[in-house]
């Protein structure tokens, strides 16, 4: 894997793409550009069909005074169509352009460009911007005070206690009656899609134990608060978005103790077996949470796809969620020699697409391209292909933080290998599913990315990628004004709404200026992504959409670059935000005397 | 991916790991090596379970003079389970030791190394070294008399036409009453599974056109020809495989004549649909090969898994076959928005396990590993992770042949594109799943390696690899003897049993020497692998195993290189085969004149 400033590039992008939700039978046509100089012999696509593969010759498009486009017609026929370039002869040499990159010798499939027939992602996810929110910590009504005992109760002003048997039983007090009046202050930052961690009732704060799915927790305000909170956000031009574990229930969810009585629906739903340590099965070993099984039709019928199902009744009036997230959606209907986590997937689409516009966002730690085929989830939250090699790029040093379980430190990466990760992970879905996978800083399960970047000039280099890359920006609640923490549990801190003090303003500008080129740009809502610089402190990278191009550069350190623009096809830059100093003409340098962003407009 | 010399090394051979067909529930103990002077502070196995990743630390089980060997237990939970190994901190550095090697950033899981807990193949295999027959072109007894009028008749010293409409017509009478007559000639060789292309009828002499799979094609003598030659064949220590299409049938089989017709089970093995070009759905659109149906039961019932089903019948006394090669394996199952290829896998295998210690090996061009877990196909004739990419190293320049069905010439790559290709493919795969593999230098669907070589000397140098790498040696009956070959068809030749000028009795002896070795190494049949010198022109490698450890060079051309295998562990080496000149003592140098090869025994 290299990455060279002038070479063959192709990507998913409408750019390079016509159609990104072809139906099967469709011819779509693909382009490739090729450095004027590279002369290759032939240029084909490799796909395969019904397990063939299947050659097609590329024919020159157009020649420009920098690049030769080469375009050929790709057939659809399967559910994911796979396909890379292959380039032989003339002065180029044999290869491969793969999504990973270009390979110069045969390889296999596993990094082909995948192009999905399945319907797409609703439209409004686009130029989405998420917001985050942990309910009992982001905003308090003070009009709950019937409090349960298991509720130990803390001052909004504490943080939280962190690692301790109090921990998920911490109470802060948060509620959806409060969050409903916050709103405006999404609505100044421009996030327009609000997601709530589960308000389901459980034993805890973080409520992923729930004990029912009926109704939103009293705590949190009940059904009413809820109703309400959507349809003040709704009438704002603000998505909502819930919170859902397919995967397992809590041990007091009415479905479980019905079942344990031998109840003749519910004890399907889970696997009881007396040679196990618990008598059933649950996740990871942890008795409080039994795995749901999914061999069996009634629990589809009940979770999902019914006409009174969980997943159907939240997204219908009154409570018209926008969405779903899903809670460890990577086990969800794996267990042991089984594997219907597309199917469980599958059955969530369907029934969401049979309401409308609703979107379907998995969470997944780790390699979720596999389970991105593109009709089921519409994309991951992307820690894989995005929080992970950006927090460990971004330093410039290693740093003592959870990172993939393993007991050694968060390493300090280079911006090739953070860029290589990025790329490896990116290339395991199609476009559109890692366009429509959730970027995030950090959320309610890290350490926060101020106290990561260890100060506000990395954190805003952090913000720029963000909210620049592939992807819809998460933010977790918080972020945009610098709030710290060391660890998932230590980040959940109260919003300090009264306390102006402890916002860093500087940050929330940033912010607000970034989301509103976010949402508006072309280039970043659909554009190609080509990495152009990329030294051990800088990285350089062009998003760029048929009608705009932008020029990013993020910096964890003082550095340096200089660009001859004119190679790309570009004769002026505008700058538009951030801490570059820039000198312009027909070369553009690019100079960080400290950690930051820049972004330029590129005509 | 990049080929140190020394450096931490695993793979799935029995010296890594203690179980290579654990059951779930299970755990393994798997080891990695590492030179002594590098020290991590933290070395971890990285797996999935259900979906999660789990990390396990290793620890330290022993340390040599040259190395450290770490260890750990793997829990076997899945069907299929996946692991990589972690390092950091020491003088190591941050970074993953994958199946295609050293990453030095989070990557995904595609090249993991993986476990199945599947039953293994038959003992037998391990050792077996498969000579391939394309029965019209072997041997004739003259017995055969009723010729039908499709067939063109070629004198036996006639090559075959090659490229033109006569091609598959063109009859040149090969018979089974033959073939057993020269079992005598696989013995001399050593040879011990005669694999045939089709047996059953037709309308031409490759036979992939089946009309019926109840009898032996008469113009090859019947059933009874089978019969016999089964039975001296296994008198004399040789296995028979068969050929069987699951992917469709001729548009003349017996089935599909009923199925035109309506019948009410024949009809549903097929897809009608008269908006199809010819009115069914075809093996990549050609109207006479119709595709069959994997979505109905009958088929699965008549075809692979009931009591009279064609994959039983032929597994069972009188004919007695030891194993199926499956054509167009790849295809199976998968059409349009279906992909049953796993489950056509896994019933045929579950029905061959049925009948004993049956083989199984899918016909597979490309990108096999996916369709090998381990519990459907026991191997897949390996075309990706050995043929192509040796035949694009051998010759030293392009050349013009069929290849991957692209415009260009056949490439020439140095060793480092042709091992990163070897383990790019090999990785996608359990390591008994390659090891159960077939390897092969051609086939009757290729040129032959004597033409590609363009010579004696690296078509030994190819062989030697071809029967020292992991892989179930392949031999397309002929190449033994030097025969030639362009393309498929112009590869078809005859055999010159009363002709002995044409055979080139230095490469028979050669093969005799190969494949007395393949069969009696413990380090061929089950070693590890570990590549220590990847030139342009020249490669080594080692083959370990814990009771013997060979050595193998293979040249394409002059070629020097100067090994100091006291790094290795080794203090003595024994030459046992080839044309290498060294130069032994504390520093072993191979040195070729010319394209060869050439075998150490080392201790």
């Amino acid at each position: 894997m290299s990455f060279n400033s002038r070479w063959i590039h192709h990507d998913g992008s409408p750019l390079y793409v016509d159609n990104l939700a072809p139906a099967s039978g469709d011819e779509v046509t693909i382009r490739v550009r090729v450095p004027r100089e590279l002369k290759p012999e032939h240029v084909v696509v490799r796909t395969i069909h019904d397990g063939e593969p299947k050659i097609i010759r590329a024919e020159i498009e157009r020649t420009t005074s920098i690049e030769t486009w080469w375009h050929a017609q790709l057939p659809i026929h399967n559910k994911r169509s796979h396909y890379r370039w292959g380039f032989a002869g003339g002065n180029v040499g044999y290869g491969w352009l793969t999504a990973i990159g270009w390979l110069d010798y045969d390889c296999t499939d596993a990094h082909d460009f995948a192009i999905s027939t399945a319907t797409k992602a609703p439209e409004w996810a686009s130029t989405s911007v998420v917001y985050q929110v942990f309910p009992d910590r982001f905003a308090t009504s003070g009009r709950i005070t019937d409090v349960p005992a298991w509720c130990e109760k803390r001052e909004w002003t504490q943080r939280p206690d962190g690692r301790s048997v109090h921990t998920p039983r911490e109470y802060f007090g948060g509620d959806l009656w409060a969050a409903a009046d916050k709103l405006e202050h999404l609505k100044e930052l421009g996030a327009n899609v609000i997601y709530f961690t589960p308000f389901f009732p459980g034993k805890s704060t973080h409520r992923y134990d729930a004990s029912t799915f009926e109704h939103v927790d009293p705590l949190l305000g009940g059904d009413d608060a809820l109703i309400a909170l959507s349809d003040k956000a709704h009438s704002m031009g603000i998505r909502v978005m819930g919170d859902i574990t397919l995967n397992h229930t809590g041990v007091e969810h009415e479905w479980f103790l019905k079942a344990k009585e031998g109840h003749p629906v519910f004890s399907s739903f889970y696997t009881f077996n007396l040679s196990f340590q618990h008598g059933y099965a649950c996740w990871l070993g942890v008795r409080d949470l039994p795995k749901l099984k999914y061999t069996d039709d009634a629990l589809y019928d009940t979770f999902i796809t019914g006409p009174d199902s969980v997943i159907r009744k939240w997204l219908q009036a009154p409570f018209s969620l926008d969405g779903w997230r899903v809670d460890v959606a990577n086990m969800s209907g794996r267990q042991d020699d089984v594997d219907l986590t597309h199917q469980v997937a599958r059955a969530t689409r369907v029934t969401m697409e049979q309401e409308g516009d609703k979107l379907l966002i998995a969470e997944h730690f780790h390699d979720a391209g596999p389970d991105l085929d593109g009709d089921g989830w519409h994309g991951a939250m992307n820690y894989s292909a995005f929080m992970k090699p950006m927090w460990s790029w971004i330093v410039g040093e290693s740093f003592d933080r959870d990172w993939l379980g393993m007991p050694n430190r968060v390493p300090s990466t280079t911006g090739r290998q953070m860029v290589s990760s990025i790329q490896s992970f990116a290339a395991r879905m199609p476009w559109r599913s890692y366009n429509s996978s959730w970027s995030l800083l950090d959320s309610h399960d890290t350490a926060r990315i101020r106290s990561v970047a260890g100060g506000q000039a990395r954190h805003h280099a952090a913000a720029a990628m963000l909210m620049t890359l592939p992807g819809t920006p998460m933010i977790f609640a918080g972020d945009e004004i610098g709030a710290t923490g060391l660890w998932g549990e230590d980040s959940r801190t109260t919003f300090p709404w009264d306390n102006k003090s402890q916002w860093d303003l500087e940050t929330f500008a940033v912010y607000k200026d970034l989301i509103a080129l976010r949402k508006s740009s072309e280039a970043i809502i659909q554009g190609g992504l080509r990495w152009i610089v990329v030294q051990d402190d800088l990285v350089v990278y062009l998003r760029e959409a048929k009608t705009e191009t932008l020029l990013i550069a993020a910096a964890r350190a003082a550095s340096k670059a200089t660009l001859d623009m004119s190679q790309f096809g570009y004769a002026k830059s505008q700058p538009i935000l951030g801490n570059a100093r820039a000198a312009e003409g027909a070369l553009l340098t690019v100079d960080f005397d400290e950690p930051g962003f820049a972004i330029w407009s590129m005509e």
